[in-house]
């Protein structure tokens, strides 16, 4: 085995735009587990716009610093462990970074069950399935014959959105960009109506294809789509807010739409942002239902995966433009066993 | 008794701020009730910001046209009734208007135990009360030792907010024009600290008076200020949307604070609007507790009472501009009996 590690660091963080330039190749060396440590050998990585997030400041997690391996979420495998809680063989998910080998401790692992193929650990049954999930349920809590509305519904975590909202007996209106996405939606994913926010008028499509009203809108995006839903919203309507993506990708983020608060008042409604662990206790119980939906058919799997670690960064901003159709991940190696 | 009606008309909508000029005091006659009617006397005018957004379009009520006798809430008196369930003397609160006698079909009335003074049924056991009372425990629900932030924190609504945060052991900080009321709050009221938005730079001051960031945030105005706390707020806060009183008196609404919805993701922040008749099963509970407080001396009852129906435009435009210390009320008439 090499004793090399091939590493994608964050060279320059960027002011404006991201670009494959802020980014380079390098070989670092491969690392040795303390005491306490595991060694990690990097599957699948996740792409996800928070990765974008993260170098704007401080968020959930420290910012990533130039000049650092670039961070992200994988999928590894164990191939030495420094403690007693991890063997060789077992599947981890860490915030391992862009890089073929990491060395983490125990505490800084969780454990995944093996799984055929390992990128639905990362898909419909890791943080953007569960994201999709809780979000949906927990803080959307559509009813029967509601309008659910999801922005970067062609998106990793907006199509899985659309599908439960379904399966929840709710009408699904995705917002994507462009007509093929839109199309794929509706044939392929069975949302109800779909709105290209790049050709259509975001107020007039609105109205036209949820004639009923907004009763939850799952917001990916914040920015001027947010601000059109919410003169769109029921009474009492609730907001999901899992993410601004159309604020992510700039040095010069917009202000916040018009309608908040006075929108909220006049219509009580309810706008709550969330990630996966505020749920904490109820993660095994949202594995096995997704699990359950996939294996019945309900659910579709959409991943888009990239071939190599040297795609990473050229898959990232692709994301970050709404190239990818479901979950975005880098292929870097297969399971030894 | 006078066969008259004296009425305050809303002359003319204002497309920026509102003037006393924008009403006029007229003669109408006094109303008879048809079948099912009822004739009441205004005892009491409940001046609200609200007056002011119903002139800028729908909101939970019509919007108020040119012409109209200006809407508001009244505090009124039976003098004859057609209707089986209202009895002369009975005490009632509708949208009754700026004027002296109105008719309203029996529906339209909600019937209130006579009180000693009147004014307290519309102040502390009227909307302004509850309004603070469920605004603050559903959707703020402090906790013993959190930071409790209110804005228009010495107007009718605010005011009880912080008492109300005190009685339940949380720090309560609240933030007003001027450094006379923000004296009164600290000095008179209890509150822990106080701002004046006017004097203050909004960011240093909150740094300065909330050292343990924001847990819950009752926003009465919305705008600049709602920005600035954004930045405060700890994770898994709550902010209470009671209304955007900095955007009502204008013809060009600010846009939206720039925190929305990114700070709300990245802490996980709740904004929730509501109004009092989302909790009507719990109005009662609501009002035995706060007179259960009063009595106690916890809650003091602070009235702005302005004398005479013509006091009305005059009350509103300053009301708008910060001119009340606590519920603004004007007084009409006294009860009869």
């Amino acid at each position: 085995m090499t004793a090399t590690n091939k590493q994608i660091l964050l060279v320059q963080k960027p002011t404006d735009k991201l670009s494959v330039d802020h980014f380079k190749v390098t070989e670092g060396a491969k690392p040795s587990p303390a005491d306490g440590d595991v060694l990690c050998r990097t599957l699948i990585i996740s792409l996800d716009a928070a990765n974008r997030a993260w170098m704007q400041g401080k968020t959930y997690r420290d910012e990533i610093g130039a000049g650092q391996v670039m961070a992200g979420g994988v999928l590894a495998e164990v191939i030495d462990s420094k403690d007693s809680k991890f063997s060789v063989g077992d599947f981890v998910e860490a915030d391992g970074g862009w890089q073929e080998f990491f060395v983490k401790p125990a505490n800084q692992l969780q454990k995944r069950p093996r799984h055929d193929p390992p990128t639905n650990l990362l898909s419909v049954l890791g943080v953007t399935g569960k994201t999709a999930y809780f979000g949906l349920l927990k803080i959307g809590d559509p009813k029967p014959g509601e309008t659910v509305v999801v922005s970067a519904g062609a998106g990793a975590v907006g199509n899985v959105v659309g599908q439960i909202a379904k399966i929840k007996g709710a009408r699904a209106v995705g917002i994507a960009g462009g007509a093929e996405k839109c199309a794929w939606l509706t044939d392929e994913l069975g949302f109800d109506a779909a709105i290209d926010y790049r050709e259509e008028n975001l107020f007039q499509a609105l109205k036209e294809k949820c004639p009923d009203g907004i009763d939850v809108y799952f917001d990916n995006v914040g920015g001027d789509i947010l601000g059109a839903v919410l003169f769109r919203m029921n009474m009492h309507g609730r907001i999901a807010c899992c993410g601004a993506v159309s604020q992510y990708d700039t040095g010069n983020p917009a202000p916040g739409p018009r309608g908040v608060p006075g929108l909220l008042v006049t219509k009580r409604l309810k706008m709550q942002g969330f990630i996966v662990m505020d749920y904490y206790n109820e993660i095994a119980k949202a594995e096995a239902e997704l699990s359950g939906w996939v294996k019945s058919g309900q659910l579709k799997v959409v991943e888009d995966v990239l071939e190599g670690l040297e795609s990473a960064p050229e898959g990232l901003v692709g994301l970050l433009a709404g190239k990818n159709r479901g979950k975005r991940m880098i292929h870097v190696a297969d399971p030894s066993t």
